[in-house]
């Protein structure tokens, strides 16, 4: 089988290709190439290095949606994207590479269909396709009113994927992600950084600012599930999907203030201390237009799992980022 | 004020058209001009004649959206699209259409809005995107699983249209039209054809084919309250849609054989004696993919109204198509 990812040096497409590399099959199925591509070159992961090539591709240029068509892939991982700030800070660029770079994608592999090569495409969209006024909590048959042109162009292919599934031009998925958390790396300037920062800085013995009140409410999972989700979306069986390919992830509802105190159980007080309150009315305004909460019942059913505690999504961060230890704090316990 | 139908040889744009006609006032403001676009000339409408531009224009052509925007309209109603059957039958046709057509326009309205003039734009949607399971009453929160290209690319522009008035770049409001019956004209080959065809051709004393069972349920309004949802849409504060700019429109939730029943009150038994059963499964099954009820909740509190009865959706065909009466059949009372 051969699998391509797009968007493989973004943080969840370099650890999906990592866990390919660690168990290099998709159901019953071996991976005899692998092809990483992205606007920056992606790096070969660990145990597929024999049959990995990695290319630097933008799939909002001209011929490039063709050239990854051309390489036959069965299996497409498609997580290529400009983030949120991005395309709203830039109208014409986030619907040129959000929206028609993944259409150009689509309609390039089409002929592979015609002949005879389905390709599965899993999509990689975002609770960022719901906002505004919402309920609590969002079920699955809840309508899309995305509240950034980043949602709405996820929303716009999620259709355009249920189409050309129905039609038996691809054999597509979409897979709604939570916000991740924790994301490695260092405190970025996204809206959404904050959920992060105040674990993983405090971890390493660094202060983290937290913008918004301790009651605001969101929908997370791990890096961890995230790249699980992917795997176990490769391998189902379409005809369980009823005519609805995309689904809403399972994830975590957490208030800010679980998330502390989860660090306290887990890192204690002196990482908690770490943590310095300046609230910010604009982040504030913004989290309070997202989802705070899913009840993805048909993911469920379909056997994806995320975590179920907030300790679980720390305690993953401080295994697959930290080696298992905290280098600033010693354990509580 | 100067108004832009796109779309106006249709058969709704060209009502439209007249009923601007009769009535040149749009709220407050008196239309200066009128201008009528469509792949054919459309036709100037009795009491505009003095300010009334036809023009031939193809939106899906390279440049068209850009020479109507250059126009600068103020208020825009957005009708032009291929039908269903065609935009399922030419995958590419459908697309360049009804999605590149109508984003081409709003992309070309953009400017205007940059220079202080954001035009209004009432877009014609569609019930169809909705299909698949779903419940026997769709409310408005309801997610949106467009079953045809053609519904996906309505489904699509919604999406789009949201996020430019979001974003200011127009004074979008996107309308879900039900099935409009009774449909003048000569019976087609649209799968929907038959519920216009078993009221129309009876009272003309003509044979109508009914394909399906009379247990089949559907949304409809009239031709005449279709044309009031734009002229409505036309005089709304935005500032009433919430954040929300596309509205499923009411209708009337009847089934074929109260259609049947509807049409014996008022044409008599010699008339639904007109209606010959020839079932075709190909037919049955198309429709039982489509929606059969909506609770429009949000169109109704913003004042949006269609026919209460059948009856009255037959007698507003009388009255606007046949004169007020029926020229095969005397009345039955």
């Amino acid at each position: 089988m051969h699998v391509l990812i797009l968007g493989a040096a973004g943080m969840i497409g370099r650890k999906l290709a990592e866990a390919l590399g660690r168990a290099p099959v998709v159901g019953s199925h071996g991976i005899t190439r692998l092809t990483l591509a992205d606007v920056v070159l992606p790096a070969t992961p660990p145990g597929l290095e024999d049959r990995t090539d990695c290319l630097v591709a933008d799939l909002g240029q001209p011929g490039e949606a063709a050239r990854m068509a051309a390489l036959r892939p069965d299996l497409v991982f498609h997580l290529a994207a400009i983030v949120s700030g991005d395309a709203e800070a830039n109208l014409e660029k986030g619907y040129r590479i959000n929206l028609d770079g993944t259409r150009a994608l689509f309609d390039a592999l089409r002929p592979n269909a015609a002949d005879g090569a389905r390709p599965r495409v899993i999509f990689a969209s975002t609770n960022a396709v719901f906002g505004g006024d919402m309920p609590d909590v969002i079920g699955d048959d809840y309508l899309l009113t995305p509240q950034t042109s980043y949602g709405t162009q996820k929303a716009m292919c999620e259709l355009l994927l249920a189409d050309y599934t129905r039609r038996g031009l691809l054999d597509g998925i979409g897979l709604r992600l939570p916000t991740i958390c924790v994301r490695p790396g260092k405190p970025n300037l996204a809206a959404s950084g904050f959920f992060s920062n105040i674990i993983r800085e405090p971890l390493v013995g660094q202060e983290a600012i937290l913008p918004v009140g301790e009651d605001v409410r969101h929908w997370m999972t791990s890096p961890r599930s995230a790249v699980s989700f992917f795997l176990h979306a490769a391998t189902l069986d379409p005809a369980t999907l009823g005519g609805r390919p995309n689904l809403t992830m399972p994830g975590l509802s957490v208030t800010v203030g679980e998330q502390i105190e989860a660090l306290r159980k887990i890192a204690g007080p002196r990482a908690v201390a770490l943590i310095r309150r300046e609230p910010d009315p604009l982040i504030q305004r913004i989290v309070t237009g997202w989802a705070r909460a899913f009840d993805p019942a048909r993911a469920r059913a379909l056997g994806f799992v995320a975590e179920a505690a907030f300790e679980d999504i720390i305690q993953a961060h401080i295994d697959d980022e930290l080696g298992g230890e905290q280098p600033g704090l010693r354990r509580a316990s």
